[in-house]
């Protein structure tokens, strides 16, 4: 860190705020229900779960520090910039994340001067191993959030994939692990999904 | 605070979740290079610049609670929900702004438990103001994010509206309150824009 001028270190950082304006570009499966149902990218999510964890701090499990929470959610998904978003229900896809995700971390904060680079790799890696309260409470947001559009859309993207209420319920679970008052909520929202057909039903066929 | 239970008070704050999702549809003047030059929204201009601010934090003027400066910067612009952006060089247009934004900040933020709303009021307030260190700081990047941006589109929304040399220095030189780092950075970038004719020189014409 000494040896390199504020200079120096602006160009650095101001090189990761432009390589990271391709997040924009990054699309989920989420659609925005205002703008025409176009699919939601990870940038505009990312804004909208940082924010969410400000506002819902007092249903975290434990104590957080929601700064360091916002933080999280405001990076986690810069990797998808080279590795692509991948469906939650898309178990197979799922398994080759975590090497291409690594990979591009790496990249990406490596753009930082080294302190910073440092800083937010592991800021990353705690949040990928979702095991300290902050990691707890941000996944359990991230979780949450598409679920509530999704709920508020009428279901849209688990009627577009054929998904099923046991499955959604499985995937949503973790939320448990950082609110449980969230986890409440979330499984009275997906019985009334299945209730008005949003979700399948466990005996129902993929098609 | 004391007299609604935790359910309640989340009701209302996944409301507000839900709500701002129509920050999604408001579109700004600046274009994504990384996603066929379509309009920016201010969800996601909101993420960039809120992520910046973690990362620039260094360079500010005077000592600032980053925490609180993100804050800032992930609800600056959810009062364009009603009220809409304001291109930065239509100065008729902003004329009208403060009481529509006005307007929309005490429905939207009235949509959260009262002890919310009033630290969320507060906190868009203050940044409004410009004047504490927390708001000249967030101020300063919420301004020099689009001027980044579009001089790495090459100038693209400059040339889009014929903006010249000499208005950009008056309605970038407030960075200056903010970072006197990056307002010294932000000179040089737009000198260099104007000698790649991305802006006008002060004595060309309009048209």
């Amino acid at each position: 860190m000494s040896d390199m001028s504020a200079v120096e270190r602006l160009e650095k950082q101001l090189a990761l705020v432009v390589e990271i304006d391709q997040l924009k570009a990054v699309l989920r499966r989420t659609r925005v229900k205002s703008d025409a149902g176009r699919l939601e990218n990870s940038a505009e999510h990312s804004w909208q779960v940082a924010l969410m964890a400000v506002l819902l701090q007092e249903h975290a499990n434990e104590a957080v520090d929601v700064a360091k929470v916002v933080k999280m959610l405001l990076i986690h998904d810069v990797v998808e910039i080279d590795a692509g978003d991948t469906f939650v229900y898309d178990l197979e896809a799922a398994k080759l994340q975590p090497e291409k995700e690594l990979k591009a971390a790496k990249r990406i904060f490596g753009l930082l001067p080294e302190d910073q680079r440092d800083a937010l790799m592991a800021l990353w890696f705690e949040f990928e191993a979702g095991e300290t309260p902050e990691a707890r409470y941000g996944k359990a947001l991230d979780r949450m959030l598409p679920m509530l559009l999704n709920y508020h859309s009428e279901g849209q993207s688990w009627k577009e994939y054929g998904v099923r209420h046991d499955q959604a319920l499985k995937i949503n679970s973790k939320i448990e692990k950082g609110s449980v008052l969230l986890w409440e909520k979330v499984q009275t929202m997906l019985t009334e999904a299945a209730e008005k057909g949003w979700l399948k039903k466990y005996n129902e066929s993929d098609d």
